[in-house]
């Protein structure tokens, strides 16, 4: 009986040049440009699993994937031949074993997602892929609203149509706003999210930080109806930026694009 | 007969969604998106010249077009009605009347150049359409060598394949290597360009700043020869970010692209 090994791996992309993360055929996602590369890599077919489906155009600093070779950890230098066996908008951080039981889905205790405002300028040509450029925002009072979503709360107002959850409950564990240079930046974390949950929140925050709306975000989120909340935000300014696995030593990731940090 | 009005325009865009300046059929051009645009709004075939047909995957910061057209100042605004009508990687700064005579290329007495580095991680999904990204750079080492290239001289070493410039002599005026946060930035400022000359000049630079190279730029110079140079730098280090008209008052333009600059 042949011998299977188990990988992790870290993976950032640029969404703008994929149809999102799942595979589907005749165009380009991230899962099949991954699975090609590491079929190619391993002689063998091979297919992943990852922490999250991000949506077509969204982005990732640091998604998990996982997926089971033949190939042992000495074997190949998974790293260094994904990377050069995918386009630039894809790179691998790390791969590293783990144990038979982990999936980046299921072992996954919470997701931190980052929304990116571009307030400096609405409309330029070379950011509009990276962000959601829009009229200035105040950045402090996005950052008191966004905490009335703290705690346990049904997120009707803020769920997507076509959303298969089974409960629209979700836990709101940590949520931050702030200005970095010409972008405000909104961090958060939950147990898990409704699907299009992050852009329908950054919508309404972005309404409040313009001085659009007049409403608390907890009167928005007390009416449990999508209507209460305006058009979804776009997909480029979305970042699945953080999984954690509490009982996993995985190695470090980053949390933010490193041409908001550097 | 119809009066006719001759307009100058600024325009930045995002060289990656476009096969460079010059219209062409059945790709996208930032000549054929705007024209088509222009043509739209006037309700008239309108056709523009530009003061530099920047390449495939080029970006600008500051590219200066010119247009006639018989509709009149005051029965447009031009500038909201292109960005209306053009896509997020084109934008449409300013556009004013100017005299007859008034002609983006030949009226031009001198264009700059800006080539960005980004030596902060040398592949980053998120910047790779923006900089070339690169090994560490030395920028001030960068910049000494940089001023050996003032001045006239036969840039033969630097000139493209193809290149149909008569004489391939041109005088550089201004040249600044710098860091800015993650990263390197030149920028180049000459009476006019021969083929490829701004991105020969970045990949001489780059092996300079890397110690790859153990050649002074002026000893590169001086051999005449393209191929005492390495490839080419790829496009989408490359801005152009300035047209001089010192006989023209015109509005002011953005010289870096913002994400750069905030």
């Amino acid at each position: 009986m042949t011998q299977h090994y188990h990988y992790a791996l870290a993976v950032q992309y640029a969404g703008g040049d994929f149809s999102g993360w799942q595979r589907q055929p005749d165009v380009a996602t991230v899962q099949g440009a991954l699975e090609s590369a590491l079929s190619s890599i391993a002689n063998e077919a091979i297919s992943l699993s990852s922490a999250g489906r991000t949506d077509a155009g969204v982005h990732a600093t640091a998604q998990i994937a996982g997926f089971t070779s033949s190939v042992a950890p000495d074997q190949r230098n998974w790293r260094r031949a994904l990377n050069a066996l995918t386009v630039d908008s894809i790179r691998v951080t790390w791969v590293c074993q783990v144990a038979a039981d982990f999936h980046p889905r299921y072992s996954a205790t919470s997701r931190r997602y980052t929304y990116v405002f571009y307030d400096h300028q609405q409309d330029d040509p070379f950011v509009h892929h990276l962000a959601w450029c829009c009229e200035p925002l105040d950045a402090d009072f996005m950052h008191r609203q966004a905490q009335q979503l703290l705690g346990e709360h049904d997120f009707s107002s803020f769920r997507g149509a076509g959303c298969q959850s089974l409960s629209p409950n979700r836990r709101v564990d940590q949520v931050w706003v702030y200005r970095r240079r010409g972008f405000v930046v909104m961090e958060i974390e939950a147990n898990a999210f409704l699907l299009h949950m992050v852009r329908n929140i950054a919508s309404a925050l972005r309404d409040l930080g313009r001085g659009a709306n007049e409403h608390d975000l907890s009167v928005l989120l007390e009416q449990r109806d999508r209507a209460a909340v305006g058009a979804t935000a776009p997909p480029q300014g979305l970042y699945l930026s953080r999984v954690r696995y509490p009982d996993v030593e995985l190695p470090p990731v980053s949390e933010a694009p490193a041409i908001l940090l550097s």
